[in-house]
């Protein structure tokens, strides 16, 4: 039969899955000789099988539970129930991830009026003992009934009002007995019965509170936020109470074996005499800094300090460790590690190593690679945070802090800058138009759009921050109002601060800090590249983007998207005359406009990324986002085509489409209109020409997008090579150059062998695979997706995270087979999962070449790559 | 080496790859010993090695064909160039496939300027010599130069003109040298040098020419049409000259040897005295009946007849042969399996039979599955077709011909017909309000919208003839008027016609036939279902289209797309209202009103159907079609939800999707809005409690459309089990019912075996696996689909045939991993791909259980599945 519940001395720190981390933690400091109370742990499974049992606890659970009551009688030499040596226990949540204060607690359990009666009189502490057992029924109601706290909050202010006392430390023991009467008439109230008498009753529905709030709202929020899936569970501890209110020679706190902010190596925390552990976090009383124990009672600061160094060298890592004392004894409640600071991260990883603590490679693993970015971006400081209120909520589009004075038009932006002012620029949506103003702004706010609508890609290619499809705000553009959910009312002028690594939108100025990047970090980082096979390449649109990568290490350019050298107003105009020529000699002539400013742009991307290679994606351009749409912009188009507007208005009739993404783009557009693709080669074999003579050395790559059938490659690298030769004929001059494909489309890793034989290279775009794998748009999807992670249907974001089962399969079918019809072909990917530590894992195990992402993330896509190699190595 | 060269006397019917139909059966004929005249086919191989050598015939192959002129010259006795005994040829194009006119021929090739003198001497036959040479200079300049032969045509009218002729018959021999001259003076103007006198020379030339000929625009659309890959390239067929042409004892013809329209079992073709072939074809002179040519020439007919059955026997199939009688002797020049109208395949199959010449099975080769489609929907009548003309083409999206009175709304189309007139409606693209006038419509022209628009998928539930995207014409609503691309202009009440099986639109009125089918057609159709493993099931929305599919033989319902039912309009205000509603309140309101119809439509399909099974799909409405759109429906709407018009149109904004074929649709909304699911169930359910109350089978089968993983499958799963299962406990009666997935997103075939175990069944919807699978919308597709023939990168449409490299791929995947976790899962298809014969041998291959296709492709379907079942038993 399967165990479902093990006493801590049954349990070790690898059983996390299995009792959680806290339990498993408890089970590990019993096992290395710590003080810690006694109890046992009911498993993850358990609350699995609660959930399958439709919300119950099977019999064969509670007898196992029953048991190991008895057992930890016999432990503490205490009576569950026994009214003259009750046993009291708490019970905490404790899953296998940590999710601080996301589940329930509930503390002092086995009180009951006769217990309340007699335990009193053996300690002879009633106000204790009363205080405890007021506690916990408001504890009970709470957690196990979902009575609000306030209830009962109420009546403890009214009475002390009533008295005219200070605080808490005012109430007689007298008094505790008549609020816990009062307490009790309450809990009959509301719950239309008594409260409970009967311990074990008391436990059996505490136990199924706590499984149920693995379910709670703020649970699910948190497990979506942080990746955690549901199936996981929460594991259910019950342990033996020790009383920090048990009088002056008392006290509870937390702490961590360094700063957790800074990394510094010295103890870090607070604590509370004659305080229980929520006083500490409910923050009435102000705790004390932990250094100042030492003072206070010098035997168990020593003591604890100690327990600290045993945990850190046993744990091989910063603790975060809860502590009680009682009575002058220590009891170690909890440790784990501890969260920290991307800084902070940096520098215990890096001084453990010189400690010899840990082995660089451990070093590595200890750091979360999407945490580094937090380096690379400016934050709000943490104290201006704590009261800043949230008015909305979006994508978190481009990752850092802004803050400034809305504005709703682009030049607006302009005028605050030039004035030396900070804005945030508040739009529908935003166009090329917007560009200018988006560099002007500190931050930019869409109402409309996904993580590849314009905005969020400009912002991102500019480093700017951006949160997009905030669609729970109203934007009135001509009356100049932003208006929120809860009616809030936003002006131009006012303040507002954006968080675009969270997507939350606060209210007012909050003050923004830009982190120091230490000495540290590069150590670190130099330890990353020593350990990865994957190389690192940036997606960079613009020679802007490319000199950004190459400071944050890239080693190539994996994906230039050359219509996004569009973007920029003096270049759309001749752009737009492209899209909508409708004949040979239009489209022509508008290309031969577009083709200076390409080629410039090329040799500039090719000698700042010189030696390295520069994979350069032919125009895949989405033609809505280039569309002129305001009637200014439409007639200022028409005056320059020689049409009358209403012609112009036809021919955008015409290109619209029902459905853009699955349309007229990619390699279908140059295979409609070969004369894209050979501007396009002239631009970029003329500029490696130039480039090469000027004595770089230069890589130029080719990246056909969107390819579904060998066929469509064949056609365009015909006459890719035909123009590309020629030039390089021409000019007498040895060069060479690749020709690959994006594998985008399911169809293309279906057909992975074909393509492959007529590809140099294959990179894999995730984005568009998992769009169409999935068979749903990245941009409508938001309309459903927060139902998919209510139902527990997705358990993460498949953009975030590649989604292994399908996407990845495509993955690995399409790598198979490409290299078994050629075996010199080179594997990449550039769509946005190279700086997830997961999806880079899949990818290096299926044997990519290289991952290439946005110049923001490659420090932690070099982080993913050393932290996937040692995964590897040590599975080997 | 390879052999690229063959004489006739060495290849065999079983040759066609290699050598052509033409050539193979040439060959065959030698063999068999019939009087064929001799030579040598070029193979096809030889043409892909001329285009793969850059358009040159490599120097081997022109030594095989050297060789082989020597061979051909003992086996005639004649010389190529001799002047005293010259070996004519002919050269003809053949492929693997029967393109009749696409490509070139060349005849009497081997003449020049001496060898016409000696040979006019030898054969005391001047005039014919010079016609014949004549002729084959203007051939030449046709063929191989690429000269308009009008050039020599108008020469050879003002010739007759000047001496008053009346036909070519009275040009003398004097009048052909001299033409003759003119013809060559000619050449040397266009083609600046002397026409070549070099037999081989000409010979060479004529062959490039040929093999170019492949890739002539003509052939290009053919093989587009007609499904045949343009890798397959053209034999080339070089053949002693036999002249029709060469006295009153002589003649040329062609007959079948049964009636290719009717079936009928008698001899049918024409001839001609004194001619050659091609004056056969060109229609100058009437030529006779076949039957005249017993009385004129008794012994040639009586041997000719005998050719004939031969022939029929040893093919086994009605032949179309060509004859030439030269001086009374005759010669066999080709024979082919002879091209039929539905009716007459049918016939012959069924006749062949009953006269012991093949087996049911080989009867069931006979006929093209595709084919019969004709039997089942009225044709234009072949003569009426001759002289229409063709103003414009589009998709076709439902099989017909239609004629009648052009509309430009659905009301005027009602009018016509209370009035007993004919219309077709014509509109930009129709919506659920034309349903109307599309039922009182002879045939639906729309200018947008693809193969699954709202006018297809109407227009093909009803069976009523429809062309879509017909982009090519304008059409103008309000002024009532329809301009094709040469500018005719059409108004309202002007007649045309409408081929929905070609997509063809004609000017005018064209007579329309309904064929009789014919007793044959049930006995061919009967052995059909002998034969198939396949289980053949229909596409069907609503009872009408159920009763089609039962008529024409359906064993269940594959698919009802319930969406569909919303279309009527007195049922789509509800529809609407549900869509737009934005509370569970309203939503479950609309919802209540709905259910009714439903419920109705439920009882009706299971009635009809009984005791088949009846797949319903649940909602899946590409909404942007179910939207109000003109102010007037806007306004209905709004008045009757109470709100503003500008808050509905808010609503409707909101609705609005970037890519809606990506949208929110599918599972995606009832996972959103699981009252849906709950009102359809309920509908269902009871609609099967009601119907087996009434005593009849009912089978109903709950299909969930656009599954992409197992969790969206087990939340629906449990909504509708709790919900049925209630029902059906309450009406306290037996009912078993089956939940099933479409798979028609790339994901949930490659997570198959997950889905699997919580499927009774899967439906391939090949229409969105294909969309997906490619990445292209079927609606934006046509802006360059027809690039994509042209340049030769796909050779088919893949909605028409599945995809066997990538689509097909995703498929067999499923296939396997579905039933490697659920044995019992049963397996089907409903997208457009049931009809198509290749695509049903593929998924006959996979293993599916059932296909299901619209109810007019069924008896295409029930063929298409006993021509897999007899080709896989043949390849055992």
């Amino acid at each position: 039969m399967k165990k479902y519940v093990y006493l801590f001395s049954e349990g070790n720190k690898d059983m996390k899955d299995l009792l959680g981390g806290k339990g498993a933690n408890l089970a590990e400091m019993t096992n290395i000789g710590l003080p810690v109370p006694q109890g046992f742990t009911i498993t993850t499974e358990a609350c699995n099988k609660y959930y399958d049992d439709h919300e119950a606890i099977a019999e064969e659970i509670k007898e196992e539970i029953v048991n190991k009551v008895k057992q930890l009688e016999e432990i503490t030499k205490k009576g569950f129930g026994d009214v003259n040596n009750p046993l009291l226990v708490s019970v905490r949540s404790g899953s296998r991830a940590s999710m601080p204060g996301m589940m329930d607690t509930v503390l002092n359990l086995g009180l009951n009026d006769k217990v309340a009666v007699n335990f009193s009189k053996k300690l002879d502490n009633t106000r204790f003992v009363y205080d405890s057992y007021r506690r916990f029924i408001m504890m009970f109601a709470d957690v196990v009934k979902g009575y609000d706290k306030s209830n009962f909050e109420k009546v403890l202010e009214a009475y002390k009002n009533e008295r005219s006392y200070q605080s808490d430390l005012d109430l007689t023991a007298a008094d505790m007995i008549n609020i816990t009467k009062e307490y009790k008439k309450i809990y009959q109230e509301i719950a239309s019965e008594e409260f409970p008498q009967d311990p074990y009753e008391q436990l059996m529905e505490t136990i199924q509170a706590v499984f149920r709030s693995w379910n709670n709202e703020r649970a699910k929020v948190y497990r979506k936020l942080n990746d955690i899936p549901s199936s996981w569970g929460t594991a259910v501890n019950v342990q033996e109470m020790v009383y920090g209110n048990s009088g002056e020679n008392s006290g509870t706190g937390v702490a961590f074996t360094r700063n957790p902010a800074t990394g510094e190596d010295k103890l870090y925390g607070e604590y509370l005499i004659n305080a229980q552990g929520e006083d500490v976090v409910a923050g009435i009383r102000t705790p004390q800094d932990i250094s100042t124990l030492k003072d206070l009672m010098p035997s168990v600061y020593k003591q604890f300090h100690k327990n600290a160094l045993i945990l850190e060298n046993h744990y091989k890592d910063m603790q975060d460790m809860e502590f009680t004392i009682e009575n002058g004894k220590l009891f170690m409640l909890q440790t784990r590690n501890g969260k920290r600071t991307a800084q902070a991260a940096v520098k215990i990883a890096v001084d453990m190593v010189n400690e010899g603590l840990i082995s660089k490679q451990e070093a590595l693993m200890k750091v979360e690679p999407r945490q580094l970015e937090q380096l690379l971006h400016p934050t709000f400081e943490t104290k201006a945070l704590q009261n800043a209120q949230i008015i909305a909520s979006g994508l978190a589009a481009s990752p850092g802090c802004a803050t400034g004075k809305i504005v709703f038009e682009a030049k607006m932006a302009k005028k605050l800058a030039d004035a030396n002012e900070k804005s945030i620029l508040v739009r529908q949506e935003t166009s090329p138009e917007d560009i200018e103003g988006m560099q002007s702004a500190e931050g930019v706010l869409t109402v409309r759009g996904g993580m590849t609508s314009h905005a969020a890609v400009v912002a991102r290619g500019m480093g700017r921050c951006c949160v997009c499809g905030c669609e729970s705000v109203v934007v009135n553009t001509s009356e100049k109002t932003l208006t929120t959910k809860d009616g809030q009312i936003f002006h131009e002028g006012d303040y507002i601060s954006l968080d675009g690594t969270t997507g939350k939108v606060y209210k007012g100025e909050i003050a923004v800090q830009e982190v120091n990047i230490s000495g540290d970090f590069e150590t670190f980082m130099s330890w990353a590249d020593e350990t990865r096979r994957l190389e690192v390449h940036a997606n960079a649109d613009t020679p802007q983007d490319a000199l950004i990568a190459k400071k944050f290490g890239a080693e190539g350019i994996g994906l230039c998207r050359t219509e996004h050298m569009f973007f920029a107003p003096n270049r759309i105009l001749n752009f737009r005359k492209m899209i909508v020529s409708t004949s040979l000699e239009d489209r022509k002539k508008a290309l031969a406009n577009i083709l200076p400013y390409q080629k410039e742009d090329f040799k500039e991307l090719f000698k700042i990324m010189s030696p390295y290679p520069v994979v350069i994606r032919y125009l895949d351009p989405p033609f809505h986002e280039f569309l002129p749409k305001t009637t200014k912009e439409i007639e200022q188009l028409a005056q320059s085509l020689n049409i009358t507007t209403k012609e112009l208005v036809n021919r955008i009739d015409k290109l619209k489409e029902f459905n853009p993404m699955m349309g007229h783009r990619g390699c279908r557009l140059a295979i409609t209109y070969p004369e894209i693709a050979i501007m396009q080669t002239i631009a970029l074999i003329g500029a490696a020409i130039d480039v090469k003579k000027e004595g770089y050395e230069v890589k130029p790559e080719i990246m056909i997008p969107l390819i579904g059938d060998v066929n469509e490659l064949k056609y365009l690298k015909d006459v890719i090579v035909k123009t590309a030769d020629e030039l390089i004929t021409n000019a007498d001059i040895k060069l060479s150059y690749k020709i690959g494909t994006m594998i985008e489309v399911p169809r293309a890793a279906l057909c992975a062998d074909e393509i492959a034989k007529e590809a140099d290279f294959f990179s894999f775009g995730t984005n568009d695979l998992t769009q169409f794998t999935f068979g749903f748009s990245r941009d409508d999807a938001t309309k459903y997706l927060n139902d998919y992670y209510d139902k527990k249907i997705y358990e993460s974001d498949p953009f975030a995270k590649l989604d292994k089962k399908g996407v990845g399969k495509l993955i690995h079918l399409a790598a198979k087979q490409g290299k078994s019809t050629n075996n010199n072909l080179t594997l990449g990917i550039c769509g946005e999962h190279a700086a997830d530590a997961s999806s880079v894992e899949l990818l290096d195990k299926i044997g990519l070449d290289y991952i290439s992402c946005s110049p923001y993330r490659i420090v932690c896509a070099r982080l993913a790559a050393a932290q996937s190699s040692i995964t590897a190595n040590q599975s080997k």
